[in-house]
């Protein structure tokens, strides 16, 4: 599961950490509780303000549905219980805001992230697509403050 | 979400309490911390020293997997974190434990587990199952207890 931490100031982005929670091979508790620790020590650590998941694929391989919402369970609880609110965005909604398209391929979601967040060392494909999930976050939530600014002018 | 706790003593099987953790209507990552907390009471309250969640049926209705598999994510997350060894068992091996069959309706495992659990009141069709996973896992203990009593003799 891979994780993307950004700052967001005004319309300028930064990257701060990327990274990839790993869940092991033992039991399905034991890898749900260390990704659940994983990801609980990065928001200890970077303290974000605002969080974003991405909406999930369902598809017909239904044991792969199931190992897929179990894990999504734990992205969601952790922030949620560490007080944040929660941006969900469906794969196509991400690369439209990072790419332009709703179908881009992986290829030009890490060379647009790069682009988006210079300097930034990308800790593999899963860690690229949660920090185009942030990068889509800060959009959204840039274009919610400038139509309240607009509203309230 | 249905949840049961029995006491064992030797073959003897005791209800202690049973119920259903509701999620509410809320979002969902609040729903699921919602869930998170009354299983966490649950434990906290009765300080189990063994846990078992049922697994999960995967149908072609792959949303409706998807939701399930988030919620089984927390089941087992806060078992595991409590630091409990968790059994799993499929429904029919439970059906099999409790009715003696596998594949009997709900109405004959709440008649089992009524039986089986002198006085016990059912908060439910899911608190019954629940249950009926417990005393599944109370007999799988105990004949592997049984086969390590007569590997060692």
């Amino acid at each position: 599961m891979g994780w993307g931490v950004i700052e967001v100031s005004g319309s300028r982005l930064r990257h701060i950490a990327n990274g990839t929670a790993k869940s092991g091979t033992g039991e399905l508790a034991d890898r749900l509780v260390s990704l659940h620790d994983q990801l609980e020590d990065v928001i200890a650590e970077f303290a974000p303000t605002a969080a974003a998941v991405e909406q999930t694929f369902v598809n017909k391989d239904g044991s792969g549905t199931l190992k897929l919402g179990q894990a999504r369970g734990i992205a969601l609880l952790v922030p949620a219980r560490a007080g944040l609110a929660i941006g969900e965005y469906a794969p196509n909604k991400v690369k439209k805001a990072v790419v332009g398209v709703g179908h881009a391929d992986k290829a030009q979601v890490q060379h647009m992230v790069k682009l988006q967040l210079p300097g930034v060392e990308l800790a593999g494909a899963d860690a690229a697509d949660a920090l185009a999930i942030a990068i889509c976050h800060a959009h959204h939530l840039q274009s919610a403050q400038a139509t309240a600014r607009r509203v309230s002018a």
